[in-house]
């Protein structure tokens, strides 16, 4: 079984490489600032930091929506079959072409239906540091956002959360990803949830 | 004369490349999609697209003077001498740095001290087709304001404004770069204004 995962997770990082070299870029502290010139915007508009964390998270889920196209026509990636193999291919192919980072795919649930991205740098915090009372703002909740929207053009709903966060001094960035439903009759016949 | 300008050009190509390879980088979809966003919100906020086109621009003045930083850390271009070495290193060294793309120096006034850069190409308008009613938005009114803050850095004083945009049916870009001072004691006796 972890030959199996290693396999598939290797395979998926090639793609990654692959997909990553085919799309067009931009420079990364550019996109920072660009994103931090949004966040600031938001704050200005909503006192409250909640209500910027669920605006942030609603345009995530906008871009996601459109940029699984994206993904699918570039990414060359087979339909996944299991959760196991749309975690891999978000971490490592999703990941690598949007943000030029690979994620590690972490802390699977009993049920197989949770799992966590896991990745040390994330380029939209560069130049950022949060100051005390912000410290509810999920600075980087757009992503949460991008993830359940692109997920939902494959079938899949899905729930996204910040648990971990280096702006907030922890070691890492952790999103969690809780699968809450998979829309079995589009998926085909041969996914597996608990795989 | 000519051919010091394509010398000039063309180490400012090279020195665009380098500079290019050397920076991290996101998806330029993903950064379309989230400039985008951001100016939805914009146009949210505010009723006035005129009041939009200006937020637009201060945006980009803030972004300009903290990324024009990282281009003198990255660039390795040495201090311009001249205003049309100035235009030759935003045009192929800067654009190529942060937008993955390259411009034109194009239209000189007689008093060389104002040009425009012309490109085909606008990494940020992907995906984006303006509606009548927004006729009068100048959408990538950002970048105006980043080439107005960076230059500010390096001690010129400078107007920028977008006079043709693919967007609205031309058939390239082109932003004007009006030079309205240059604050001549930190810039060294050597730039020459009108050379």
């Amino acid at each position: 079984m972890a030959t199996t995962s290693s396999a598939s997770s290797k395979a998926a990082a090639r793609s990654g490489e692959q997909a990553w070299a085919k799309t067009p870029k931009v420079n990364g502290e550019f996109f920072a600032l660009t994103y931090g010139s949004m966040v600031m915007q938001l704050i200005k508009d909503y006192d409250d930091v909640t209500e910027v964390n669920k605006q942030l998270e609603k345009m995530g889920y906008n871009i996601g929506v459109r940029l699984i196209d994206e993904f699918l026509a570039k990414s060359g990636t087979p339909a996944c079959q299991s959760h196991r193999e749309t975690a891999d291919v978000i971490a490592k192919v999703a990941f690598k072409m949007f943000l030029g980072i690979a994620a590690e795919v972490m802390n699977w649930n009993s049920e197989r239906n949770s799992f966590s991205l896991v990745f040390f740098e994330n380029p939209l915090t560069e130049f950022v540091e949060l100051p005390p009372e912000m410290a509810g703002l999920v600075y980087s909740n757009m992503l949460c956002g991008c993830l359940r929207g692109a997920l939902e053009m494959v079938q899949l709903k899905v729930e996204c959360a910040f648990v971990r966060d280096t702006l907030k001094g922890d070691e890492v960035n952790e999103m969690t990803v809780e699968i809450l439903q998979v829309m079995e009759e589009q998926m085909g016949d041969d996914y597996k949830d608990n795989s």
